[in-house]
């Protein structure tokens, strides 16, 4: 039984595809049961890294997605339009689907879930999540089992290359941009993964996988790292952390409504040196999970890339592939999540999370301006863990602050107090800490 | 449609296979479709972990395996028999199997998945390597579409325990050993940890898994860590290392006949301490995976315990319980490898192997030795990285050498002359190095 695959999209990632579908020495057999059968570019005469029969090319989408001797169609062309449609009128023509599209899945996973389980067909993403990285099969099946605690999670591997030079080098972050989109690190236009939207469009569908339930993308407070000053990387190398870009989705709980509470978000965030996500650098990705009865685990790898994205793009394949072998009916965006069985899900109120803080203050240098500071915090019973001075000079004095794990808005509120002080010109950085 | 599960083995392990089964709040749907059916243990009256009705429980396994309402036979009582017998009658009888039994897998896997494909039933071995980490379906399933090139990694949390705290304490492997043992990170017959062969028998599954065919599991080298001296530990420190006990699965090519090349070893290693196995600590477990097109991806966890064990052994579970909902058919150890398809692997002789090389030599302290060592190495054109000379006392000296990769029959021969020199009294240590 030969499986025809269409591919929609013929970029870097797509030629990966193209080209591990068909290897020299396919390791698994039914590789070689698979058979490339039509493919959607943008622009026929534009050069590809593989070489196709030019029958199997067309600029139009829809003969790809209606070629009737097509099973899979896999999407790699990006983007939120006219990717849905596109995906939505595959599985319309009963067609399973295999995408790394994070932002539509993030967005409309539970529409696409829905018509998928309609027709009875399958959409598999396991390229969406950490390029190459098993994740997405492993949580909903070699960890089935587990009630799920936390995901977090370095997803973004742009940023991650940007801090891991920053902790390195202590080079500030605009310049190691500028050489990160030299290198083809980072795109012309980096607001996507250096504003963390790539990363909360991640950790939307891990925390669906997760808890088994959507939650709504737009909601997500998200924090990117293009504020992030040289010297804080630089203060928490001295205190025993690294600066990462983490993705956390975390359960806090059931509601009395049956809902579960989520505290889900991204944010620059100093991780202990000795934390299994410290050592991860440069452009690799690792989603650690936490869950019952398993414990802690940890995937690492490559984040993104053509080979690592292709292999994973060909593992779904392979996956569909041998369901229908197997005779195997039913679908749907995965059968945990199953639209009649999603849990309602919500995000918890960000002033009613909790969490450590890192807080560097610009003040004047004045006797008695930490008991000040001190006091502050006190009023709102934020516990402090350190209050250093470590910078004076010219009458200018740095003070930084490491609470313990504290509610958000009782930290805000003395946050609030603090700025008030005469002494305090400003908040100048604010990172949560693990 | 209610999953009926037989257990053999009611010791920690299958309590926590118990427990996870019948949880408060059951993540996935079908956990709550999987019901005890029958229960084999050897003594009836000792207390267990978990309540069960006593009416499930017998001294019978073979109660266990015929029970026309048991669907999947959970095997935890380990050993090689009554264990392995046990698994092909619950096959016989035309039960799926779920096994943490590596030593009965290592063995007899081809036996057992032959039979399992003729029955068209699944016999699953997640917990049989890495405990709670996702590493047999991932390799299996979301790495399926790459050649693999190697995989290696920590999978034996007692001898990574007993490195941990020598590394870290310049302890002597005995008095680790005596605690870890207290502690009970260690049995009472410490042999098959210590002496590599229960990571000999992981890491032949890891392989066939890896490169599509059985390897003969006597044939594979094996060194433990009980001859380790805390010197070593304390010299690859200074030197950049951490001693691992590592195992690995290599490719080498295929041979004209057609059959698969590999080199597949058990042994202490000195691992560079920014690589990622190296930062794995205590009872840890990690799993490196190198393949085209994917790269390098780690799998990390808990490689043991009750908890950890069962999250691996309820997934099997609910893979059968998810394969049969779809009225899925076939079966096998794996589609995969249905016996048909097994690819025939051969391991090459160790001589014919290249590798880096850690030496420690005891000598007098003379003048020249350094030389004449160095001489040694270079008549078999052994190429070497650093030869330091780190003691010396009463007229003796001790020489650490290091090699560049090279084939384990030259390193043999320079090795055989260097001890043949009068100025050397021993080969005190040799340790390959990453």
């Amino acid at each position: 039984m030969t499986i025809g695959i269409g591919l929609l999209g013929l970029g870097t990632v797509g030629a990966g595809v193209a080209e591990t579908l068909n290897p020299p020495h396919a390791r698994h057999p039914m590789v070689a049961a698979s058979a490339l059968r039509r493919v959607a570019v943008r622009d026929l005469s534009r050069p590809r890294p593989v070489t196709l029969a030019p029958a199997l090319l067309s600029t139009d989408p829809a003969e790809v997605v209606n070629d009737p001797t097509v099973d899979i169609v896999v999407e790699v062309m990006g983007g939120l339009e006219p990717a849905r449609t596109l995906i939505l009128a595959a599985i319309a023509a009963g067609k399973s689907v295999v995408t790394a599209n994070k932002a539509v899945i993030a967005r409309h996973g539970e529409e696409i879930a829905d018509a998928a389980a309609r027709q009875g067909v399958y959409v598999l993403i396991e390229a969406a999540v950490g390029g190459g990285i098993p994740i997405i099969e492993p949580l909903k099946q070699s960890l089935g089992g587990n009630r799920i605690q936390r995901v977090s999670g370095i997803i973004n591997g742009t940023t991650n290359y940007i801090l891991s030079r920053m902790t390195d080098e202590g080079a500030a972050y605009a310049a190691v941009l500028a050489e990160a989109q030299t290198l083809g690190y980072a795109e012309a236009d980096p607001a996507a993964d250096v504003e963390g939207d790539d990363a909360a469009d991640k950790i939307a569908i891990l925390a669906g996988l997760a808890f088994g339930g959507s939650v709504e993308r737009a909601l997500i407070p998200t924090a990117g790292i293009s504020d992030l000053q040289a010297r804080d990387v630089s203060y928490a190398s001295q205190l025993g952390y690294r600066v990462k870009l983490l993705a956390v989705a975390q359960h806090l709980g059931t509601a009395a409504d049956g809902s579960e509470c989520l505290d889900v978000r991204v944010h620059p965030t100093m991780v202990p040196t000795d934390h299994p996500l410290a050592v991860v650098n440069g452009v690799n990705n690792a989603i650690l999970v936490e869950g019952d009865p398993v414990g802690r685990v940890m995937f690492y790898g490559p984040g993104a890339g053509a080979g690592p994205t292709a292999s994973a793009m060909v593992a779904d394949i392979l996956n569909i592939a041998g369901i229908r072998q197997m005779g195997g009916t039913g679908g749907g965006l995965d059968p945990l999540l199953a639209a009649s069985r999603w849990r309602r899900c919500r995000l918890v109120e960000s002033s009613r999370t909790s969490h450590r803080n890192y807080v560097r203050l610009q003040t004047s240098d004045q006797a008695g301006v930490i008991g000040r500071i001190g006091s502050c915090f006190g009023l709102e019973e934020v516990s402090i863990q350190s209050i250093v001075q470590l910078e004076a000079s010219g009458g200018q004095a740095e003070i930084v602050v490491i609470t313990h794990e504290v509610e958000e808005a009782r930290f805000q509120a003395a946050l609030a107090a603090i700025q008030a002080l005469s002494e305090v010109q400003s908040v100048a950085a604010c990172l949560r800490t693990l």
